[in-house]
C-alpha cells in the first residue's frame, strides 16, 4: 500500500486515534428545550470521542443549567434579561400557538402569533447583542482558537458570533417556520406541490385543496419573513459586520445542515450534498425500568400498558379537561403511566397511575408497551417510531401538528384535536391503534426504517462535524446556487434573454415578409393595373 | 437488552452472518463497456457477501463474455444481431460523436447524431424484444425467484423485465443525456441556473452565456426525447405491457438510483433520498507494477513518468496525430507510458514506451506518477481523483467533454480539444500540469474529498442492493412526486386556481365600486343639476 493511501486512511480515523484528550475544539452556541436535549446527545458523543466543548450559555437561562458537573465546560456571560421573563415569554409563546391550531398561522393575519413571534426574535437579539459587545468574553473566545461552531438557527446569532471569530460552522435544526431558513438561507428545493411547508400542519400526501393551503402557507411565510428580518436581524447584522448583509448571507455560510428528521418521520423530499437528515439520533436500546414502575408494568398481564406524556414544555392540563381524558383512560384493559405535574383527576381510574416524570424512552422501549399519547414533539415522536410504538397525537404547537399529520398519513398514529377532547374521543382513538393490527404492522415498519441505515444517526452527526473540523469547513458541498441572485437562480434573467431573441428574430422575420410583400406583391398589382 | 432491538441488529447484520452460499439472488440485465466495468465491481463484492449473481447476456455481445470462467452466472439468449454488427454500430456512434464537439448535440439539429442515436436505440429494442419474446428465458427466469434486478437505464429494458418478473430494481448509471431520464422518470429537481445538464460539455461554474447554452440543451433534450419515446419505446412497452405506458412511467418504478459520480467530481446539486452518489466504486489501492514496468517507471527518477491513455473504446489515432503527440511527448523530461495499439509513430522519443494495455489503476497510484493524459471517461478520471494526479483531458465523446470541464473548473485538469491539436498544445498542456503546483493540489484535495466519505462509495452501493432485497423495494425512500401530473408537480393547477380566486375577488371588488359609483356619485350629480 503507497504512503497516499496510508496517510489518506490515517486522517479519516484521525479522532479514533487520538483519544488522549483534545482532537478538537468544539463552540456551541445557546439553545434551549428540545432542541438542547437532542444537541446533548451529540455533545457526548464528541467528548467520547475526544474533543473540547464548550457551551455559551446567558447567565439568565431555562434549560441549559451550567452549574451542573458535565464534561462540557460552559462559558457564561451576562444578560439583562432573568429566567423569569425568559419563561414568561416562552410561556405566552406557547398558549397563543395553542389557541391558533396550525393552519390559522399561515392562512390568516394573526397579529397575537406575529407579535409573540416578535418578543421570542427580540430576545435572542438582546442576547445576542449582549454576548458580541462583551470584549472579554469575545476575545476569550478568539484566543481559544476553537475548530467549529455549532448552532440551531431558531436561536440565530450562532452564525454571527463564527462570522466574528472566522470558524467554520455547523447548523443542526428540526425545522424553521415555513422552512424559511432551509430554503432560503440552505439553498434547499421545496416544491409545494408535494413537500408540505413547516407549519402548514400538513402530511407529504395532500390533496388539491391542501396543496393550495400549502402555497398560501409558502407565501405567507416568504412574505412575512422577508419582512420581518428586514425591519430586525438584517439591519442589526450590517451594523456589527460594517457592511451591508442580511441574515439570511450571514447564515448561507453554515457548512453542514444536520436536519432532525429522516424518511421514517418525513415523505421523502429533495436534499442537497451539505445537508443530512439525522433524526432520531437521540434513540438508545432501553435501560431497565425502577423496580416499583417494572412492577407496575408487569401487573399489566397480557393487556400491557399505555405511555402517556405531553412532554416538557406542557405538563398542565386544565382540571375539567384532565377529568376528561382520566375518565377515558379508566376504560381501557391496559395498565396507563401519566406523566402529569396537576391535581390528581377525580375520575383516575385504578389502571392510571401519574409520574412527574418518565423514563419515556426506556418505557417505549418496553415489550409491554402498546400505544403512546403524545404532543408529537419530535423527540417523543421518535423514540416511538424507534420502538415501533403507535400513537394518539394530540398536538399543541409548533411543528407537533406537522408530525403528527406525517405519522398519521403513514398509519401509525391517530390524530386527535386538543380543543376537541370530549368524553370518548381519546378512548376510541387509543382502541383504534391498539385494537387495529395495521397501526402497529405500520409503526414496526417505520421502525425498520429507521434502524436500517448505512450509518446510525449520531454516528453521521458526529462524522460530518468531525469532517468540517478536519478541512476547516466543507465549502466544496455547497450548491453554487449560493453565488446567483434570486432571479439568475430561477434563470429568469436567461428566460428573459432568449424571449427577447425570439421577438427579436421574429419582428425581423415580419420585417422581411411585409417588406417582401410590399416590394413583389403590391408592386406586381401595380404594374398589372397599369 | 429487547427482543425488538436484538431482532433489529440481526436483520441488519443480514448478510455478513449467512455466508454461506445464496443470501440474495441477484439478476443483471446486460451492458457495454464502462457501465459493465463499474458493474463487474459491484457484482464481485455481491459475491463476495456471499449473494448469487446471474448475468442476462444477448448471445453476440462485445464486452460480456460469458464464457470466461467466473463466479458470475450468464444466462445467454439467442440475439438476431451478431458482434460485427454491434461493433459497426458502437464505432459509428463514436465517430460521429467525436465529429461533433458536446456544444453542437443539443445547439443545432444534427440528424447525424440523431440518426446514431436512433440506431444505437433500434439495436436495444431488437435485443429487448428477442429477450422477453423467448419464453424458455423468461419462464427460467420466473422459476429461478431473484430478489432484485440490477439494471443501466442507458441499455432501457431491464426495468421491462423486472416490471414482468415482479421484481424490485436498482439502476446503476452515469448519465442520460440531458440527465433526461434522472430528471424525468428519477424525479430529480436539476435546476438549469446552477447544474450543467449532461452532454451540455459545461462545468457547475458558468457565464450568463454559459448558463443560456445550459437551458437551450435541456430544452433540446426535453423535447427530442419526448418525440423520441414516444414514437418508439413507450410504444413497445405500451404493447408488452397490455395498458397504455411510457418508458419512464417503467422507469419511474426503480427503488434505487446508483450515480456514478460524487462531489469530487461534480459540483453539487440537489439529490433525493433514492438516489446513491457512487462515483469512483471501482478505485482500489495500487497493487505492483509488473517488474519490466516497474524498471522502466523507476528509471525517470525525480522527473516521474505521464501515464497516457484515450480509453477503452478508442486505442487508434490517426498516423499524423500519433505523430505530433508523440513528438510532444519526447520532449518532457518524464518517461511517459502509452496504451496505444497503432503502428509506431516516427517521432516517439526515447523516453516513451507503448503498450497495448496498462495496468492504469496502478499506475495512477505509483509514486512517482506526475500526470495523467486522458480522454476523460469517467472510470479514468476516478482513478487520477483517488490518488490525486493532475490531468490533461483531450475529451472525444459522450460525457468525457462534461468530466474534463468539471476537472478544469476545480483546477486539476487543462483541456485540450482533439481538432485543435498541432505541435506543442499537448507539450504546453502537460508542462502546465506537472509544473505549476495549484494543479497536484487541487488534485489532491478531489482525492482528500474522496476518501472522506462516512463509508466507501462500494460498500454504500451493495448496501442499498441488499436494502431492497430485504425490504423486498424501498417505495418508502421514493419521493411522492411521482403520484402527481407535470402541471401538478409545477403547481400549475394550484397558481391557475388562486389567480382565479384573485381575479375572481378583483371582478367583484370593481363591479361592487362600479356599482356604489354610479348609485351614490352619480346620482348625486344628477341631483345636483337638477
Amino acid at each position: 500500500m503507497s504512503m497516499k493511501w496510508i496517510s489518506t486512511l490515517l486522517l479519516l480515523q484521525f479522532c479514533s486515534y487520538f483519544h488522549s484528550g483534545s482532537c478538537g475544539k468544539v463552540l456551541v452556541w445557546p439553545m434551549e428545550y428540545s432542541p438542547w436535549l437532542v444537541m446533548k446527545n451529540i455533545l457526548e458523543e464528541l467528548i467520547q470521542r475526544g474533543h473540547e466543548v464548550t457551551v455559551l450559555i446567558p447567565s439568565s437561562f431555562i434549560f441549559v443549567d451550567g452549574s451542573v458537573p458535565s464534561d462540557i465546560k460552559f462559558e457564561t456571560f451576562t444578560t439583562s434579561i432573568n429566567t423569569e421573563q425568559l419563561k414568561i415569554i416562552y410561556n405566552e409563546f406557547i398558549s397563543v400557538r395553542m389557541k391558533m391550531g396550525p393552519i390559522n398561522t399561515c392562512l390568516a393575519y394573526s397579529p397575537e402569533i406575529e407579535n409573540a413571534l416578535v418578543v421570542y426574535s427580540s430576545v435572542w437579539e438582546i442576547i445576542c447583542k449582549e454576548a458580541i459587545s462583551n470584549k472579554r468574553l469575545m476575545s476569550k473566545l478568539q484566543e481559544s482558537k476553537f475548530d467549529v461552531l455549532l448552532a440551531d438557527p431558531v436561536a440565530p446569532c450562532g452564525e454571527l458570533v463564527a462570522e466574528l471569530l472566522k470558524l467554520p460552522f455547523v447548523y443542526s435544526l428540526r425545522f424553521t417556520p415555513g422552512f424559511q431558513v432551509e430554503k432560503v438561507a440552505g439553498g434547499l428545493p421545496l416544491p409545494p406541490s408535494y413537500v408540505p411547508v413547516m407549519l402548514s400542519g400538513l402530511s407529504g400526501q395532500m390533496t388539491f385543496i391542501e396543496r393550495v393551503k400549502n402555497m398560501i402557507c409558502m407565501l405567507y411565510f416568504d412574505f412575512w419573513f422577508e419582512t420581518f428580518n428586514e425591519k430586525n436581524w438584517n439591519k442589526m447584522y450590517s451594523e456589527i459586520l460594517g457592511k451591508p448583509t442580511t441574515l439570511y448571507e450571514t447564515m448561507q455560510k453554515a457548512d453542514m445542515w444536520l436536519i432532525r428528521s429522516y424518511w421514517d418521520l418525513e415523505f421523502p423530499r429533495p436534499t442537497l450534498p451539505n445537508f443530512e437528515f439525522v433524526g432520531g439520533l437521540h434513540c438508545k436500546p432501553p435501560k431497565p425500568l425502577p423496580k416499583e414502575m417494572e412492577n407496575f408494568v408487569q401487573s399489566s398481564g397480557e393487556h400491557g400498558i399505555v405511555v402517556f406524556s405531553l412532554g416538557s414544555m406542557v405538563s398542565n392540563l386544565t382540571e375539567a379537561m384532565a377529568n376528561v381524558i382520566a375518565s377515558d383512560l379508566a376504560q381501557i384493559p391496559q395498565k396507563v403511566l401519566w406523566r402529569f405535574d396537576g391535581k390528581k383527576p377525580d375520575t383516575l381510574g385504578a389502571n392510571t397511575m401519574l409520574f412527574k416524570w418518565l423514563p419515556q424512552s426506556d418505557l417505549l422501549g418496553h415489550p409491554k408497551t402498546r400505544a403512546f399519547i403524545t404532543h408529537g414533539g419530535v423527540s417523543g415522536v421518535y423514540e416511538a417510531i424507534c420502538n415501533g410504538i403507535p400513537m394518539v397525537g394530540i398536538p399543541l404547537f409548533a411543528e407537533q401538528h406537522d408530525n403528527i399529520a406525517q405519522m398519521e398519513a403513514k398509519g401509525a398514529a391517530v390524530a386527535v384535536e386538543f380543543k376537541s377532547i370530549s368524553n370518548t374521543v381519546v378512548l376510541n382513538a387509543l382502541k383504534t391503534v391498539i385494537e387495529n393490527a395495521t397501526y402497529k404492522e405500520n409503526a414496526m415498519k417505520l421502525s425498520t426504517i429507521h434502524h436500517d441505515q448505512p450509518m446510525k444517526p449520531l454516528d453521521r452527526a458526529v462524522f460530518w462535524i468531525e469532517y468540517v473540523m478536519r478541512h476547516k469547513g466543507a465549502k466544496h458541498l455547497r450548491p453554487l446556487a449560493h453565488n446567483l441572485t434570486w432571479y439568475q437562480y430561477h434563470s429568469l434573467d436567461v428566460i428573459g434573454f432568449l424571449l427577447a431573441c425570439v421577438a427579436t428574430i421574429a419582428f425581423f422575420v415580419i420585417k422581411c415578409f411585409l417588406f417582401c410583400f410590399h416590394k413583389f406583391v403590391k408592386t406586381g398589382k401595380k404594374k398589372k393595373r397599369e
